[in-house]
């Protein structure tokens, strides 16, 4: 097993990395000691891990809530779902939240955990590749609503994450992949070296070989630890994790939640600023070649729908939080494996971009 | 105009006391610089103070959302409200929510600035004593779940409190009432000097002069701004100031929300706390008669209603977040100006009070 550390102070907290974790009941019973357990969990992930979970928690009051699978229940409605049942519970102020799960599921139970009488613990566990490498760590809470994507939600730590690597053997193919998606991302914004691992490993991680898979997984949780150690609230720093996420954003909110994955978004997301990034001299012919050709390798789109219009990405990106001031900021490349924020662009160069095939 | 401080490190903010605040656009403009602003606020406040405080922000895009007056609109469904507005409004992460009313007005306001795109700048503008002397300083936002009052939430500070004391002129007398049961607790719990000041001006204060109620909101606030600056998140000292409010809140639960005022039941509730204090041996017959008449010469309730029985009290109580492992916690008395909380009493002396006709 590994472990890491997320560093912030009193709130400092580890991720724990490994196989078989949900069979260790001491390290699960010392992560989530609360005498009253709320398991959020969805339709496809319970029949899996629910039980292995539970039984480690032996002695405590444990309630369920199992959401349907989907981006399309991370709604208020779900969160509200949450807390009605720890009410019903008479859950106190003592009691944990456990999000056993995708990113959907992390993302709509912890904002419940941050609410919850004004904040109770939470512990992430979760089962998939992009909940792994990006989304159960630093904090980040939120659901969606009809305008916008991640507009209600609050910056809330957890208390430990718990990464069970042997969860991802029952993943689809397309959800493992849309996971690869943000460990590229991590590469292509400050790890040049990871970059050109990723490109070189693609079929290990792709096969799923357990090496492939625990190096992926720690080089990222590594990374991310670190940005949210600098940056907990997204003042600086962090904001270029979200390189390919207003792009992305923008085509989630347009072609529906839930019809691509967040992480195909985030590919051709990310394809589309290397396209902008290139168009604005920042980076040459070349680079955007590689990262294209990686994510097509990784099965993962690289462009824009044509069911999406230029016109409707572009509205769609100005309602996402990245905008400031009226003026949309994205995450650039300056280098594979350098990004910086900017709002000081070219306006012509988004519009080319926006209407590439 | 007095000007006071909550001291939280990089989260520190003025609390500023005065007639007429609401006519110094100077003040005003300096406390909200966003050029995006949501102000929220009630049907009985909008036709008095939203003019002057919108003529204060020329130049700003802002929106109003007016609610429907009373605690019983202190729900997810006018979150939601205030949230979808701020969509629709397009406002990104620079925005500011303004809290332009009482307590209701400022908690929910207060948890969608906290939950907006994961929180934005809030200012409390408090127009009710109750909100002057207690709810609009300390971070506390909240709405009420049918099964609990202030049940979901977050701890979220605002950048400024702005206290116009003019806006108590038009303070129903009712709710006037209301807020000086918050003033009394402060004296209960911590400045017995401040408890006999009240019972010495306690006409002044009904008939609202000036001088009278500029002391009694700044020494509420400079009470609890300490409290504040101790114990942001309710772990230790905050606690105290419940004093009242878990019988207050079982109250207000049992005969729904709104039928009592908050500042009512919390009346009640005190006098409840002092009895059963009284009960344990930790106070004499004749502190709780001075704490009674005060409330009943302020024109507040001293005792549970008829309409709630002891079963009915006792069961909204268990739900209310002061309970922890199992066991009701109460702030208790020790002395007039002297609370402490504590888990640890004889049960009997609980339901002896409850009983009490």
């Amino acid at each position: 097993m590994i472990t890491l550390s997320v560093e912030l102070g009193s709130r400092t907290y580890p991720i724990h990395i490994g196989p078989d974790l949900l069979k260790d009941r001491a390290l699960v019973r010392t992560l989530i000691p609360a005498r009253q357990v709320m398991v959020v969990t969805n339709t496809v992930v319970a029949p899996l891990y629910l039980r292995a979970l539970t039984d480690c928690l032996v002695g405590s009051t444990v309630h369920t809530l199992v959401l349907p699978d989907g981006e399309a229940h991370k709604t208020l409605a779900s969160y509200e779902k949450i807390l009605s049942a720890m009410l019903e519970a008479k859950f106190d102020r003592s009691c944990m939240v456990v999000a056993l799960g995708g990113g959907v599921v992390g993302d709509v139970a912890g904002f419940a955990a941050a609410s919850y009488q004004r904040g109770v613990g939470l512990v992430q566990v979760p089962t998939t590749l992009l909940a792994q490498v990006d989304s159960s760590v630093g904090g980040k809470t939120a659901v969606n609503h009809p305008l916008g994507k991640n507009m209600i939600g609050a910056f809330y730590q957890p208390q430990a994450v718990l990464i069970d690597l042997s969860t991802l053997e029952t993943l689809a193919a397309r959800e493992f992949s849309a996971g690869l998606a943000e460990v590229v991302k991590v590469g292509l914004i400050s790890d040049y070296e990871f970059f050109c691992w990723l490109e070189a490993n693609r079929e290990r991680l792709l096969a799923r070989e357990s090496a492939a898979i625990t190096h992926a997984v720690e080089q990222s949780c590594r990374s991310k630890a670190a940005v949210v150690t600098l940056d907990e609230r997204e003042a600086g720093a962090r904001a270029l994790l979200n390189l390919g996420h207003t792009f992305g954003h923008g085509l989630e909110n347009v072609l529906g939640y839930g019809v691509w994955l967040h992480g195909e978004a985030v590919a051709a997301g990310i394809c589309m600023a290397a396209r902008m990034s290139h168009r604005l001299g920042y980076i040459d012919e070349g680079a955007v070649h590689r990262i294209v050709a990686v994510f097509a390798q990784l099965g993962l789109p690289t462009h824009r729908p044509a069911s999406v219009s230029p016109a409707q990405l572009m509205a769609a990106m100005q309602i996402d939080k990245k905008a400031s001031e009226g003026r949309i900021r994205l995450v650039l490349l300056q280098a594979l494996g350098r990004a910086a924020l900017s709002a000081d662009y070219a306006e012509a160069a988004l519009h080319a971009t926006l209407s590439d095939p």
